[in-house]
């Protein structure tokens, strides 16, 4: 039942075509069933102004051509994540006024301006240089999501001077995320500098003992600084997601 | 070297008791030398306005007495986390002034008021009756730092119906803690009722193959809610912390 | 809002004493929360003549004392599964009607006669004399959730002609239950014999490399028997409660 | 020792040809030896009106095709999973009257109707597309074992609207099969729902601390949702085999 | 079933008081139903002269009682391992007559003598003071399993001179027990000097990255010298047991 | 230091040529030193009557070929495991002599009759037909060892009536290997139906939470029956090995 | 802010062209800012004498290429290590002065002469054939970065008298570094003999329970003998790394 | 045979009272046999200056005082790790002129004075209050060895500049043991700022996704900066053995 629906049982019962209790049976239901999904997400999307989300990992190229086109009648932006070469550049074929961004494996497409709607900045500093596929799909995500970002890379614990020369940057961030693989120690660091609200990313980045990036997420989780929180391997988006919800301007919704 | 110091030698420099080789010699290993720990722990309590915090798991009544002594002195307040009945009972008699909270094993000493300084509120949800303690130290935290908290205990994603009762209280907050055992699913529902910062505390609440809260931790860090981060496991303190940080009313700092 | 408060709008429609967008705007939020838990409660509890059932293990005897007067109230039957056996003599103390079943850790009170309502017969197997405390919660469990139930117990895989020598008993059931620890062979072999729902339940019994049960777990999750489902370690209450749901006598509800 | 061969011993007996302790020491060994496999698996189909069924995985072309006609000489249906695409190709240039179910990677050959025989209907839920080939094989192995299927895919822990919409479809199921990745935690929402059996399948998707499955698999092994059963990673055909056995109409057998 | 209603059964066959096809119907579930239990174990305890055991860890003292006496009515020995140190004391009250091995925690009656009966030696190799318990409770099981059994204790890899100066020992052995915790090293060693059949046992012997006997585990399973197998942690009495058994003088049974 | 030059020494000091003092210095190292690896392999080959043994799977074809010329050399017969296909077929090309055995990937030269020398038959039992490649690894090591090899496979524990009429076989063995994936609980019916010494070689069939074979080790090393021993995952060759050992004639060496 | 600024700040104060308390304020964030990476950089190149060393993995050829060039300018030497065959070629097509080692996966450019200048010699052990990549990457990284190096391969534990006869090789080193996979045994028992650093290295040789080299890392961590130290799975590099450091001449630094 | 056997057996060659057969082939097992196991500790601790150590954690106090008496005989000093407080009491009862460590449960015995004999200095560094037992356990059997100890004690991560500050005491040591809990950083730290050998000891310390002391362990292993190695976890003696053989004077031995 959607508020049509909803609107004209209640019609009905203002015309007495329809007893209250009759109305009341149709309606015992509603807690679950009158939901109307697209209305519901409908919603969201205008009371966030976020982009519509694809995760490309496990998706063909058909499956994504579809939705993307779905997406796009919306009037929406448009972010795939996780989208490889070889699907890229199908797509691209598909949509000429997409963006691909090959190392972070994003593909976006802005059909309108983007602005920047945070309370500040987001700071998007990196470990090492093979961490930056995922640092990457967290600028691209906190981007289009309308966050100013700036970033910080190739700053690891091992030559802490590069990081101590930006303290600056990091004070002027109102969040900061933070990727890294191996040991997973740079978000202490960062979050012993500062007091911000710092996300880890841990990346997969390693041999040997890394375990594809657990040794990481441990090293996060048991992070000695205060204002850490952690997020799943390699997902750069959804440090960047969280991010955009506590750089957002205002906090009241509907 | 601390500010004195420096001043004292830059005044020598201005008056040509010493030249500016030597003044260079001495200030060669400064970046790293000149640090006066006090000091910037000092900054970091005025600029926060958040209280010293004592993990006493590993320490004894002895050594948390003398620290408690020390931060009083600095006229702060003082959380102790991790504090057990008996460790509790030694400091209340102690300290008479203080609060001991059983269930949470927290301990607090409010010399001064406590005054809510956020943008907006910070709710706490539970799954359970038994994941009562990790929240409650959720709740003491950041009440504590300064935070309006507001709570929402029980409500288990096998009876949905409890949580979605309550949707307006989820939407009235500016970042969400969900702390949840077993499976770990609480979170993932709430993320995708709001469009919050949901900051996830997996309990060790469970027996079997939950491994010590290890399922519900795995739960979290895979949920397939955007805006989900996630602290260490029984980690109530360390959720409400970075919690605080992202309620403090302004991001600027210095 | 409940069915008065609904009930009192619509009447206010038909009276037009409000009008229909506003009466639609008061039923915006309608699908979360109009629910009245309670009610819903109260309708599983008829519906499924079940007893109401409270996890023991971390609750106080004072919390458990509280939830069971509280069910008693309603007239249901009460399970209260891991009571230790300090617990479970307080508790036998304050309400003598109960039974303590020492061995599984159960309390039970039947306030009204359980009557066996199954399409068939729920058979409980173990495979050595430690799981019997795992096996003997799911009989309680299910004799008073109104199953017929038999056992056999202590039939390991090392001594396969103990569980041959009872086939028949196999073939009667409308269910199995198989406890087991070590490697959790006794599923499998189970499964091999008989075409019915097999319900296993790792047990933590076993040293070294049994790791408190999940080598038991995993043995009965790759089960090469099809027909075989699993649930948590040392979980008899789990299996029982499933089993029943199995068994039950109609699958018509509402 | 087959039956024929028993026959004649007791024949013998009968004829005096033979004396009782000579005939007792033939039958010495009787429990182990006089198993006649052929007639046993036959039993088991003929009481079953499964079809025979091929574990495809780590088999040839040739040894399925050799197995396949094999068993359609005994006049069975045929269900063999984990048929990858080549695979698939050449079983179908070899047997056209073959279905085969690309994205489920199954291949069905129905040389007889499949009647529907269960009590009632199994419902298979699934939560995003990336489970959708466990959920298929889930349903095909359901429908050619004879029982009325009906499915729910793409409903996410993260949009729970859509879950509730379909109450009704839920409550009319004799068993509820739930295929689900990332936290595993749509079993646990639905098993709270409903009190009908659950089977929960645990999927492979996901990435990083998912671990293959791992993550949703102890997931719903730690479901708060009493009812719940797991079966192994990405084990559709598990989850319909012993959906089957429960929706099965009578509890009797030989 | 047993032999003597068998044997009635033939009887009244060849008395014509039952025809061939009834009896035959009486037989059909012969293999799985006629077993007697009872009797299977007395053909082993007969055919292999080995002691009754009974694995102590999770029974009673009342339980080991009443199983005990049972034992010795049918004039076996007996040995029950992980007996600790208060039971022992309990059950030596109730049976003087039985010995007590306090380090191993075992217990052992010999109503009748122990014969060596085996093909060769069993020599049993230990790493270091600590895994004393578990060498000790190997060695006392193969004892009273009738083999001659040679000790070499405290010949860690770290000290190799100490088990190359007993070389001519481990040439003379049967078979070659090695208990080691820690790192495990010492059956590959051994292994490598012999050409003898090496059990290895893992001891939950260490600390810190062991985990519990694990690493000793994963380095005798990962062993470098061929012919090492390998037996559960601490399992001292599975290795004597599988020991026993090679060194069994001849290979033919009944 | 072999024996003529040790004997040269002696000879000098009995002649006066050299000193005690020096003869003891040139002596000192001599516990380790004097070792001539040669010499003591060439012991071993004689000795044992073994076949040289090369593990393929991280060896080129070209290293290979060279080992396999050098051991040709020496005379004995050769065994190359975990041979791949293309390996294979190089280096039958190379050594027409050879024989190679594509299932189980193993590569054999006889240049002198294999005679069975041991003590009574090794019996290979496997589970499955996915493992047969390691349970033909371990026949095709047996029998070039010099063992009389027989076999059974495809006897699951799901279908026990296959494995209970093949009971004599199992009886006459003087050793059994049982090679089993999935939940690898084969070894323990096995051990619980005969007194054999019983060789489990877990196998890495299997999906999900078998884990590659952890599941089947774990089982394994949790036999509830006694006199199993274990080996590593897949290693067919070691399982052959340890079997021959036992088996062997005759336990006098030097 | 550098050096030279600093000068210049510290000339405005003494020329009185800035006062004391300006000057203050300047250097108020000095400790971290100042710091001019390319400086400390330089100074740890001319410090140590070591190379500027790459990690290959999961750098593209052109992003080494760019690297290397930028590191040639400095004149220094360079190490780029786990640089695979295809990498290797195009770096050698485009640097001819390289070398390139195959088999160990590393690149090295030597400018300038390496000249040993430890105190002693660093020994590099390895156990088996496949151990050689990890062992070569050692011996290629400790001779580029000055020292002496010999070398001890292929000697298992397995086969103790090869490494024994070596025994003064192993007395005669300033640091030894053990290479093994499998059990990883080898370090306890090299750290046995001697009284030498011993550094082991894990590598992922193996399969099944070896996990990669879990198994040989864990067996390592473990060593029973003291003096052992380990560095992560076939960290080659790391060890030879630590190795230099401990073998260089003086102790005083800056 | 020791030495004083040894060189009569020559003189008896020398005097012809033996001739050189016999002389032959009493030496013939030597190599393995005539290992004194006495003497070779005997020239270990001549050739060292080391210690005993005796590891307490699973001896008696029986065992140890037996132990510590023969130890003390031979004149050296002794050193007793994982002694906890009631075995130390005992002992300090027994030896008066021991020492006991509390804090690190260690005892000592100084029966001469240590004098340092190291190249250098050795710093130890802990990370936190909790790791302070390691952390002394590594400063005890550092100092008894023989070598100069500095301590800088309670410099996280999350506090750099505490650690910065003190970067002279980091440069002047001549190796570095870093003793850290939860995730493990502070070794990667240390390691980036100073070009000396660091040796990192995981604490246990911590609590949730730490595992006791794995999280620490595995930043360690995968640490970014080059010349770390590790030990096992909470082996603060193990450290300090492995650093204390690295700072020996001088490299030649024998």
């Amino acid at each position: 039942m959607d508020r049509a629906e909803l609107k004209l049982l209640l019609q009905k019962v203002k015309e007495n075509r329809i007893n209250v209790d009759e109305a009341l049976k149709c309606l015992r239901h509603l807690p679950y069933e009158e939901l109307d999904c697209a209305t519901v997400d409908h919603h969201r999307a205008l009371r966030q102004g976020f982009p519509e989300v694809i995760f490309g990992e496990s998706k063909t190229v058909g499956q994504m051509e579809q939705i993307i086109m779905a997406l796009l009648g919306k009037g929406n932006n448009v972010l795939a994540t996780r989208v490889d070469g070889e699907k890229g550049a199908a797509l691209m074929h598909k949509f000429p006024v997409a963006s691909y961004h090959r190392e972070s494996r994003c593909l976006t497409i802005e059909q309108k301006p983007v602005e920047a709607k945070g309370r500040g900045k987001i700071v998007v500093i990196s470990a090492g240089t093979s961490d930056m596929p995922v640092a990457g799909e967290a600028v691209i995500t906190a981007r289009i999501m309308g966050n100013e970002v700036e970033t910080l890379f190739d700053v690891g614990v091992a030559g802490l001077h590069r990081l101590l020369a930006r303290k600056e940057l990091l004070f002027s961030a109102s969040v900061i995320i933070v990727v890294a693989g191996m040991e997973g120690a740079l978000p202490s660091v960062v979050g012993g500098l500062v007091d911000k609200p710092v996300i880890a990313v841990p990346t997969s980045v390693g041999y040997g003992a890394s375990f594809g990036g657990v040794a990481a997420l441990l090293g996060m989780l048991n992070s000695c600084a205060a204002g850490v929180t952690v997020v799943n391997i390699d997902n750069g988006f959804g440090a960047a997601y969280a991010a955009s919800l506590i750089n957002r301007e205002s906090s009241s919704t509907i």
